[in-house]
């Protein structure tokens, strides 16, 4: 498969049509029960729950994860060392709620085998609510229409509704209904069968399972219409409980069967179902987890949330998800005109990163949200450079709350720099608790740039929504504490000029580790350690109290703060100017080019098939890295660097990881090459959608699903913040009609319209703003939209020259070049559906 | 504790008192029990039997090696990449035949609690046998004489003789002698006690714990005179039989009782030993091992070395192992004369060779010979770059015998470069079955250089023996194999002219990993390159039939000879203008110079106390890397450049490796240190004596040993073999009188005299050989020997620039330089006995 080959709407429309709301399944499928179990998943950023059927057969994971509930257990090193990662942390697959099963004449209900008259599976956008209708002929020939819903609640965290409306179309029955609440965490087998990866028999992507019993039994009660089931991790020793009411309406006779054991509570519905006579039951569950709160005292807060259901209802617990989702979608929705297939497929997305992050709350928001255990639950750098962009504009107090994470790990940090022998704090790279988790530290711990990521994500939330509170009370802590960290961990050499270094680490590219003066690294590094001066200085001038706590807690002074300013002026930024780009790092250039050419499919991803020292070596790339540089510090660069660098990086490029396409995409559009651009949103937009990369089984990529929004507003939107200053230099595919997209700003909000011919602006609310369109200032104020002419969308190049034509003979002699790169050779992986 | 602090002699010689021929200790201690053990070990390069006391108690480690016996366990990465290590290789403790309890009125005769009158235990190196000699006052006051022998076979491999001659001096008393055959491998906790790094936790130089039962009982069986036990190993497979006789010689009364179960035969004599009857009993074992051939046939090889020894004689086998060690000593006896301690010291490490390479046969040289269970039994670099010289100019059958086990081993090492993506043969960095062993590649498999060491000791083997058979049979297919390596590791980049350039490499030094370009290597790689196309050209010459075949086999043609010699003569050798010295690789000298002088002695060895990350940034090294290139590649090198690198390279040298010391005193004396010289060489001569590296107990450091030896001769005696042409250059220290050795060179053996005035060389026996004193050609024939008046002995310093003098302001500028590195302050660590 090459470039040309990802179709324009690569979704198979026969199984999943067009629906600009909702997704929409219309026939069940075996072949990608882990994929679409991901696809269908709800949740609310606490609490989710995989798109596993009620009936419990045919999974690949049933998954139920709830954010920061974990394990911890010793991390084993072949080869131990000082100071590497000790403490494993793994999400909990927590107690089973989803489970309804229906038995019809005694025989039970399963998908998979079951002779279905009709099916269909939809995940509502606007409601929030998974259904599932399907009518079922059953072995003795009735028919039987069974509808289940299924809905976590953005407005109540903790609380799960779920509902069976079962009707007997033909014949009579004696109908089961057995709902559970089943502890299967421990049935650890099913984690290690991935569909991604076959023949190859390990990927560091996904979890993995544990060794030992981990949720240990601390409380089971029950009353006739509720059941409780409490445990305790046996390391890490967080607590949960997990409730669930039942309520069963029919005018049919029934009786009702308990049983409680201790990874098992039951409430068995035994019905007498006649023709045409409904039975409607509606399952209530609450979960409640904590670090060290007693089961017991979890259990009444389950009580608490399942009683205040029982009061108000579930339907006002329906119209409640219908209001938050009717608010979320004002300030979030992505309008492209006339691409209903694309669409979608973005509202999708945006629902999945609503999902993520909503209620996260005091957690993070981990790799794939809480829709399935890959990457072990942890939390990454994708959220701050991902998601939390998105948040700032949309979601004001999400972005907060992710940013507040991240205040409260400081203590964790900062005990892990003083491991890594340095002063101040270094996040670490993989985490649920705030302890290093990532065990391979070339591409783990040596990614400091997660400090750089975290005091960017803070500065993007405060500039464009104003809030200086958050930054002079908590986000300067951070933003001290990083910049130590880098003032330290570089040193000055002497090349004429001091200049100030960082050696040994690993940028974004995991393809390239543990190298001297990463571009993205350094300028990270450097916007650090300035907004860190600038925020201390405005924080003196306007807190002078504050300022002098915090100069005694820490210990800080103005020496100090002069010394960052000197560190960040003296930043060394590799440039070649041979070739007129910008080396990803030192030396980077000096190295052999992979013959991505050469390299077959079968072998792709290349983690999985080629020894790390063999990857290392060369120039290719798993992600962007210069690229995302250009991105986030956009005006460090000249737009004819710009341009050279991506020509330069793109073709050596694999995306092996799902973090780079949607990056590409952006300077793609802003460099020139709009069809490379369309391309590449589409392999994020469809990343899951299709398994691009076979492995949207272990859950949703939510950085990738961050990405699409990224470029519809920054790479087709033109949307950048410049300090504060929101700028727009738009490039609208030339086959989309209109794009639009509410942001806001401050307190102003406002809904930005991109056409083939102008930019417009209409305000929403809050007071009048200014932003900027090619360098002309527009008021955006109540009233009529400002309507501001476009004079097309920027350079448009179709052609790009290969490396090998970049780089030719300075670089190697023609007898031993391995690699000739033609254009996007190194775009594709992973194909879907071949 | 600092240079000026290691003592002249630093021996405890109250307790170990000065013995040119012996190692004697005159009181016990529980001290230094592990240290101990590996000091007082028996063993022949195949068994091996630590220090401990025949009663069996008071132990670091019970430990019985035999070499290559181990047992295999799948490796677990916490994070699994492709490629790593699978399979972990752990020599296994064999069954414990050492035991021979001593009761005496019942009570139990333990070392540290015994009120001993006399002590004595001695490891004679001229007869190869372990003495201990103690009177003991028993608790109620009789006293009672017990001396025992312990000897391992250099002779019958297989074979090791015990005896026990017990005396009551004073009153008669009921005595038990109990003979046992214990398995005990499995107690594995032991091994995880290190008397080593107190509060560090781990030492990734030990060996690690086994978590299954490792050897499996496979036969049991006994005669009144004769017991056996047999196991196979639970996943290798391998198998084993040990067997002991015993006889009992006194005209006291006594009676037998036999016990036999699956890990415990006993044979126990009940003695009523009269006043002044001495009791004598031999218990002679055996030990067979095998890597497929069933316990019932090693059974019977057990009883016909058994059989053989009881028809001959005892005394017969004492005989034989003088008289292999006369020869032994003759041939490689070092003799430095007035220095009774450095002697005693020197011949200490020589008998430690003998006994780790004599009958080491088809097995490989591990790094603690058959000693210990340091680094799991496995073999290194080691063997080729510190041991096989040594024996290629004394006992050339044993460098033969090294060298085919890694022509044994070429399969697994083409299976390995396969792995990694190469063609030709990739050796493991560390094995005992052929497969890489190390779970940590950047300190690991990226030492390729592994495969240039294996070609540099062919070559130095094949020049100095003259043993040109060997290399066109064997040895011509592994240089082939390496030089294949080597070709496709490297490619080709074109700076003016191309340049053939090494990426990712790990050279010896293990603080600086996965650079480009390491001088070492390249150096290495260029003369495998060499050699393997010189080889090649003289078998075409020679023996124009098996070159056919070659070419046949191994699709070998004259193109890529000539592209070997191509790759070659492009190789880059770094060389840094500015301060006149090589880089240890490309850009080693942009790091940061580590603050070796305020590095606190308790942060010492840096591997235990720093990540790995830390470490590498930074300019410091563990041991000795272009300073090694110096030693082995010296005429690729000016006067003047090595001097200059090794004053660059030596003061941020930690010596944290006990390779180093050795190495960089040879090049201290070449380069005019002689003051230095003499201080490396005492590191390395007491390094295990006084546990200068806090690991002795986990085994003897034969590297070092063989370094000992370089040391004498190639540092002090100033020889070198430069491509077959033998050459002498002495630098005797100021201090001794004289220093001779001997040496064979091709099948004529003399003896090589330095003086502070001379070197004169005495013809033993063979043909004339002509040698050559600083460029003067000297023919060494029989009769009187050749005496050559020398003016001298090099250059001689004792002032050292520091590196920061060195470095001036090209390198940092003042106000962020780390180090200023004072001479020496990176030569000392883990001091002993403070």
């Amino acid at each position: 498969m090459t470039f040309a080959e990802l179709p324009e709407d690569p979704l198979n429309r026969f199984r999943f049509p067009v629906d600009e709301w909702r997704l929409v399944e219309t026939r069940p499928s075996t072949s990608d029960l882990g994929v679409t179990e991901s696809l269908f998943a709800v949740g609310n950023g606490y609490l989710g729950m995989r798109g596993n059927p009620e009936e419990g057969r045919d999974a690949h994971t049933h998954g139920t994860y709830i954010n920061g509930f974990h394990e911890t257990w010793p991390i084993s090193h072949a080869e131990a060392a000082y100071g590497l990662a000790t403490t494993g942390q793994t999400i909990v697959n927590a107690p089973d709620t989803k489970i309804m099963k229906i038995y019809v004449d005694d025989e039970p209900l399963i998908i998979s085998i079951a002779d279905l008259v009709e099916y269909e599976r939809i995940l509502d956008f606007r409601d929030g609510i998974l259904y599932r209708d399907l009518v079922w002929r059953t072995p003795s020939g009735k028919r039987v229409r069974v509808r289940t819903t299924r809905m976590v609640s953005f407005t109540d965290r903790h609380l799960a509704v779920m509902t069976v409306e079962l009707t007997m179309l033909r014949g009579s029955a004696p109908v089961v209904i057995s709902s559970q609440i089943l502890n299967r965490q421990d049935l650890s087998d099913e984690y290690r069968t991935s569909e991604a990866v076959p023949g190859v028999g390990f990927d560091p992507r996904q979890a993995s399972a544990f060794e030992h019993r981990v949720l240990e039994p601390a409380l089971q009660w029950r009353t006739p219409r509720r059941m409780t089931l409490g445990y305790r991790c046996a390391n890490s020793r967080m607590t949960i409980a997990v409730g669930a009411d039942h309520e069963l309406v029919t005018d049919n006779p029934y009786e009702v069967r308990y049983s409680l054991e201790q990874d098992l509570a039951k409430q068995v519905f035994r019905i007498t179902a006649q023709e045409g006579v409904p039975v409607r039951l509606t399952k209530t569950v609450a979960y409640h987890t904590s670090r060290s709160v007693p089961v017991a005292e979890l259990s009444d807060r389950v009580r608490r949330t399942l009683d205040r259901v029982r009061v108000d209802g579930v339907e006002k617990v329906h119209a409640a998800q219908r209001a938050w989702l009717d608010e979320y979608w004002e300030r979030s929705d992505v309008r492209i005109e006339r691409q209903p297939h694309l669409q979608q497929a973005t509202r999708w997305c945006l629902f999945h990163l609503a999902q993520a992050a909503a209620r996260a709350d005091q957690h993070g928001i981990a790799a794939k949200g809480v829709t399935g255990s890959g990457y072990e639950g942890h939390y990454f750098w994708d959220t701050e450079i991902y998601v939390v962009p998105f948040l700032a504009y949309t979601n004001p107090v999400m972005a907060r709350n992710a940013l507040r994470f991240r205040v409260s790990l400081l203590d964790a940090a900062r005990r892990r720099a003083a491991e890594m022998s340095l002063r101040g704090a270094l996040y670490p790279w993989r985490t649920i608790n705030g302890e290093e988790a990532s065990a391979y530290y070339a591409a783990g711990t040596a990614q400091y740039h997660i400090d750089g990521d975290i005091a960017f994500a803070l500065c993007t939330y405060a500039e464009v929504t104003g809030d200086r509170e958050f930054m002079l009370n908590d986000g300067v802590l951070v933003l001290i504490e990083t910049a130590r960290m880098w003032a330290d961990l570089g040193f000055w050499r002497n090349n004429g000029e001091p200049e100030f270094h960082i050696h040994g680490v690993t940028g974004p590219d995991e393809y390239t580790t543990v190298v001297n003066n990463n571009l993205f690294t350094n300028l990270m590094a450097r916007a650090n350690l300035r907004s860190a001066a600038a925020v201390v200085r405005e924080l003196r001038e306007r807190n002078p109290r504050r300022y002098a706590e915090i100069c005694a807690d820490l210990e800080l002074d103005e020496q100090e703060v002069e010394d960052w300013e000197r560190c960040a002026d003296g930043m060394v930024i590799p440039f070649d100017e041979t070739l007129g780009i910008h080396p990803q790092a030192e030396h980077f250039l000096d190295r052999e080019l992979w013959d991505l050419d050469n390299t077959p499919a079968d072998k792709r991803p290349l983690l999985l098939h080629y020894h790390p020292l063999v990857i290392y070596r060369f120039q290719v790339l798993k992600q962007a890295d210069v690229v995302l540089a250009l991105f986030l510090h956009g005006d460090e660069f000249t737009p004819e660097e710009k341009r050279a660098d991506f020509e330069y990086y793109d073709p050596i490029t694999t995306g092996d990881s799902s973090l780079s396409a949607v990056v590409q995409s952006i300077m793609a559009a802003e460099v020139g090459y709009p069809g490379l651009a369309l391309h590449y949103f589409r392999e994020g937009l469809f990343v899951d959608l299709i398994d691009l990369h076979g492995n949207a089984a272990d859950g949703v990529h939510i950085a990738s699903a961050g990405g699409v929004w990224n470029v519809l507003t920054h790479g087709f939107g033109g949307l950048r913040n410049r300090s504060g200053v929101i700028t727009f230099d738009p490039r609208l595919p030339v086959q989309w009609e209109a794009l639009e997209f509410p942001l806001q700003v401050r307190s102003t909000r406002f809904v930005v319209r991109v056409e083939q011919e102008s930019i417009s602006f209409a305000h929403v609310e809050g007071p009048e703003v200014e932003v900027v369109v090619r360098g002309t200032a527009v008021t955006v104020a109540p009233g009529d939209p400002v309507v501001v002419p476009l004079d097309g969308h920027g350079r448009r190049d179709t052609w790009r020259p290969s490396v090998a034509s970049l780089v030719g003979d300075q670089r190697a002699d023609g007898s031993r070049l391995r690699a000739e790169v033609p254009p996007h050779a190194g775009a594709w992986h992973a194909p879907f559906g071949d």
